[in-house]
């Protein structure tokens, strides 16, 4: 069965001397010393090893059961949860005042890679509750502050998110849910949700559905959306949960994969529901918290090929099988192990270049994040926003393949559900899918994020890649390795939002044919970046005579892989994009 | 639940027009008539429509049980291996002496991608036995043959193939399982084997097994290695099967796929076996069928894109969501079909253009397997072993990204099971791995192939895609869309060679480190000669007044597709393959 050890070392490589957090100027930064944050990802790592992950196969074997009407958890799910509230691990970055400890957002992402690469499945209940806790931040009055937060920081009540329709899903102008006012100022909520994660469980007391509907009056579409706390017990007039609500489960979907969180079908058969927010203005009330929704999904992605990688890695350490080809490592075995052969590193080095690459793009996605709601910096805004769609889609991507690679290195026993690498396989698949399809988010980058505010943001995205590779063009070693290729695949991105701005204003599917190429492209600038910025970290590191020498000349190694063997493929996208349209549409839909 | 429609049309373009079969010079290929290839292909159309698709999910879902030691095959099986049985579908291509019906290797291989796209683990019943079968004409003697070949032809035994162990797959020489020599000249076969497909099951009567095993005085490795008939139950004076012979199930696996087919841990406890060809020849034999095995396994990976390309079609045709950017086309309706959107016509056209592509590839490998074997034709037999890898390689990697695809279609959907597309995911899966892990697929053509007969067979490759460039270039829209690509592609796969030799001879590891590139770069090659030779036999049928213009007008559509967004892979692989060893050697194994 797999096992897990959280990265601590490369969490902190990434926060101390990557991004350098304790000197950035955000709220609260100061205070993520080393000392601290170390403490804290270590205990997360704790946790994560001991409780969390050792039920990561187990839930997917058991799954979740609906019988006559209630939903359970698998096996142990029940005790793994209560140490998650008795650590008070979700209320790490939340307010205060709600029962949480104030943190950065940052840390929340750093711990949260741990908890999703222990156990994805499980992480789910505590993230979307984190996702619904900060809709109501947003959006709610302090009254609804009040009643709904504490208990949900603390975990006693869960929350979920409910948007999709049995036919719409990303379309969601089509939703037929409807909320009807009624005179004690709330809504009768009528309809039904699907693919709801965490809809309902035997993990806490009370669920608090966060619901998009239409209340009368709003016009066609998505203008017509409001949206909706729902919860499954309704509150008593001392705010303890009470009577059940008119919201009840029509079953639990059989899933490829995550079987351990229950995706339920709910139904609203004229349940209560309180507006949150405006009315009518559901829509931009969902899309606030679409930045961290989505950077955790992408998080998802790298964080269990995380999982993966290590028992990947270990087994090609353990197994012997065949001869190196250049003599053998293991003379007095019968075989040497799998590691000696160049296409298993090969197959490795994707893997860990990736998410090592990934980590440190994620967690810089964050600190913007920070930047933005904590020092109110629209330009982070503006670049975090630019960015999510190629944090979701390029690292969900990629995360996936990166698992598939490492059941690869297994061999037959890859296949076998025992071996547990085909669940880190099926689980992320979902990420891929959920959170918007990565197709949406190629459409989000280039139909919408491209050009926002003049195409400000993406300006100052190849600035800031030109600013890096021109302060340090003088050293030479991170030149070759690193500012070379970047320069050349940055000048491919460039090149390919050059063509969408000629080609797209005549004809829109000439970029869009392209969307999905351009996500990619940019991923790999993206990492690309954050890759040399690792390399210049560790060779700063290496000249100040470190006394852990490995772990950087390994950074660095890692680095030269991803330069050398990943970043090629933007020029490949590049060609794509510029075939543009035409390719792609020539057929007639009936001619397919 | 998906359902399944063959592609006889494309088929038949592919037999008839491609490669012009009725005219190919092999024994045998005279009677391959369109009017006959297309009977047959209709006929296995409809059985595999009607019998073989509608029990792929709930075989999937079903799966094999194994209770008080006897395998139970998924409801329905029982009745559809009855119907290929009557259909004689088993014996299409194996010698009309034992029961077949002698039509050459190619027939088999078209009317298998229906099979096996309609029930990938159904059909493996039926594989496995046709795999078995083959081994025993090559290497069987005259009793041999007589005493086993006619009931496994006819179904009422099949085969299966044992040679992994627990501790060894590709590596065999450390294989453990022992034959001892008997007096009456059988051997005792001792030992464990794993990963046995249809190891057992209650389709047929009897289970005939190819085991590899070690009988004494063969030496160290695969040296010592022999190959044994061992059936499950041992046959009587008469031929008619009696008692049980000293082999056992221990397990079924339970595997992320192919769960209609049952994967058997075997044991054989001093079981009854029969030398099948020559004494420690065993590795020799096995490799006799290597070529049509992975063929096989290549064309599982097609095959099942093919399916789930159809369905994810229908639902793309179906699905409403969104409106196209340049203006609704279905006005009337609350959204448009997803196909208007250019993102999923991308996915759609990746799709579709590796399938097709895939197919004419697959179908000229058989050509050369039949002149090898119809007409002994040794270049044929150097090019279709150099090809093996290729095919069963990268066929195997790309049809499993086109189930992925068409699986992210149909959005949080395809991650439910009941929509089945996850199946045919899962399914492909196992392609990829079995047959020799692709990996290993990748050495043998780098590290065996192209140097086998002096680099001869790589060079008439070459010279065949030189050859036809060189013949059509005076046809501007082949040269424009098709040559020109397909010339750069294959420039970059003769640099590829080049650096394998160059740096190869100094450092095996600098070829071994790129092997699975060049894999891939040989796979896009070989598809870029397929969709120049396929445009050619499109512009001629357009060119001769054809009545069905769609068809070629489709296919030149497709075609150009490949050739503008898919062929421009090949300067990434050759990238990395010029990256050497370095990078991926550059790590301790401690240091990963």
């Amino acid at each position: 069965m797999p096992t897990y050890d959280a990265p601590t070392r490369d969490l902190q490589f990434v926060l101390n001397e990557v991004l350098d957090v304790p000197n950035i100027d955000v709220p609260g930064y100061g205070d993520l010393e080393p000392d601290f944050t170390s403490a804290v990802l270590e205990e997360a790592g704790k946790i994560a090893r001991d409780v969390l992950a050792p039920l990561n196969a187990t839930g997917d074997e058991e799954g979740c059961r609906f019988e006559n009407g209630v939903v359970y958890t698998p096996a142990g799910f029940k005790d793994a949860f209560q140490a998650m509230k008795d650590g008070g691990w979700n209320g790490l970055d939340l307010p205060e005042e709600f029962g949480g400890q104030g943190l950065p957002y940052l840390m929340g992402t750093a711990v949260g890679e741990i908890f999703v690469s222990a156990n994805m499945a499980f992480n789910m209940y505590q993230g979307l509750t984190h996702g619904a806790i900060s809709a109501i931040l947003v959006h709610g009055t302090d009254e609804q502050k009040a009643t709904w937060l504490p208990n949900m920081v603390s975990l006693d009540w869960t929350g979920t998110m409910n948007l999709t329709e049995p036919h719409c899903g990303t379309d969601l102008g089509q939703i037929r849910t409807k909320a009807e006012p009624q005179d004690d100022g709330s809504y009768r909520i009528t309809g039904q949700k699907i693919f709801i994660s965490a809809g309902d469980h035997d993990l806490a007391e009370n669920v608090v559905h966060l619901v998009l509907a239409k209340a009368p009056g709003g016009g066609e579409g998505t203008k017509g959306i409001s949206l909706f706390i729902v919860p499954k017990l309704l509150l008593k007039d001392d705010g303890a949960p009470g009577p059940r609500n008119a919201v009840s489960v029509g079953k639990i979907e059989d899933k490829m994969g995550i079987h351990g969180n229950a995706t339920c079908v709910m139904n609203f058969d004229g349940a209560t529901g309180y507006l949150l927010g405006e009315l009518h203005r559901g829509m931009p009330a969902m899309f606030t918290m679409m930045n961290e929704a989505r950077l955790g999904v992408g998080l998802q992605g790298y964080a269990v090929a995380e999982a993966s990688y290590q028992n990947a890695l270990a087994y090609a350490k353990d197994r012997l099988q065949g001869r190196a080809v250049t003599g053998a490592v293991n003379p007095d075995g019968p075989a040497d192990p799998l590691i000696v052969h160049p296409d298993i590193r090969r197959n490795l080095m994707d893997q860990k270049s990736f998410v090592e690459g990934a980590r440190a793009f994620t967690l810089w996605g964050a600190t913007l994040i920070d930047r933005s709601h904590r020092a109110d910096d629209d330009d982070a805004e503006g670049l975090i926003s630019l960015l999510t769609p190629v944090i979701k889609g390029f690292l969900t991507d990629k995360g996936f393949e990166a698992a598939v690679n490492a059941q690869q290195v297994y061999g037959g026993h890859g296949y076998i559900e025992e071996w547990g690498m085909s669940q880190f396989v099926r689980d992320a698949r979902i990420a891929m899918i959920y959170e918007g399809a990565n197709g949406v988010q190629a459409l989000d980058l280039v139909g919408r994020k491209l050009a926002q505010d003049g195409g400000k943001h993406v300006m100052a995205f190849f600035e800031m890649v030109k600013g890096f590779i021109k302060e340090n063009e003088g050293d030479e070693a991170l030149k070759t390795g690193f500012l070379d290729p970047l320069k050349a695949a940055s000048k491919d991105l460039q090149a390919a939002g050059m063509f969408f701005m000629a080609e797209g204003m005549k004809n829109p599917n000439a970029a869009l044919a392209g969307s999905y190429d351009f996500m990619h492209l940019f991923g790999h600038v993206c990492l690309g970046l954050m890759w040399a910025r690792s390399a210049k970290a560790a060779q700063t590191a290496l000249a100040n005579g470190t006394s852990d020498k490995e772990f950087y000349e390994t950074k660095l190694a890692t680095g030269r892989y991803y330069m050398a063997r990943q970043l090629p493929m933007t020029a490949t996208h590049l060609a794509r994009i510029q075939s543009g349209a035409e390719p792609v549409m020539a057929l007639a839909a009936d001619a397919f």
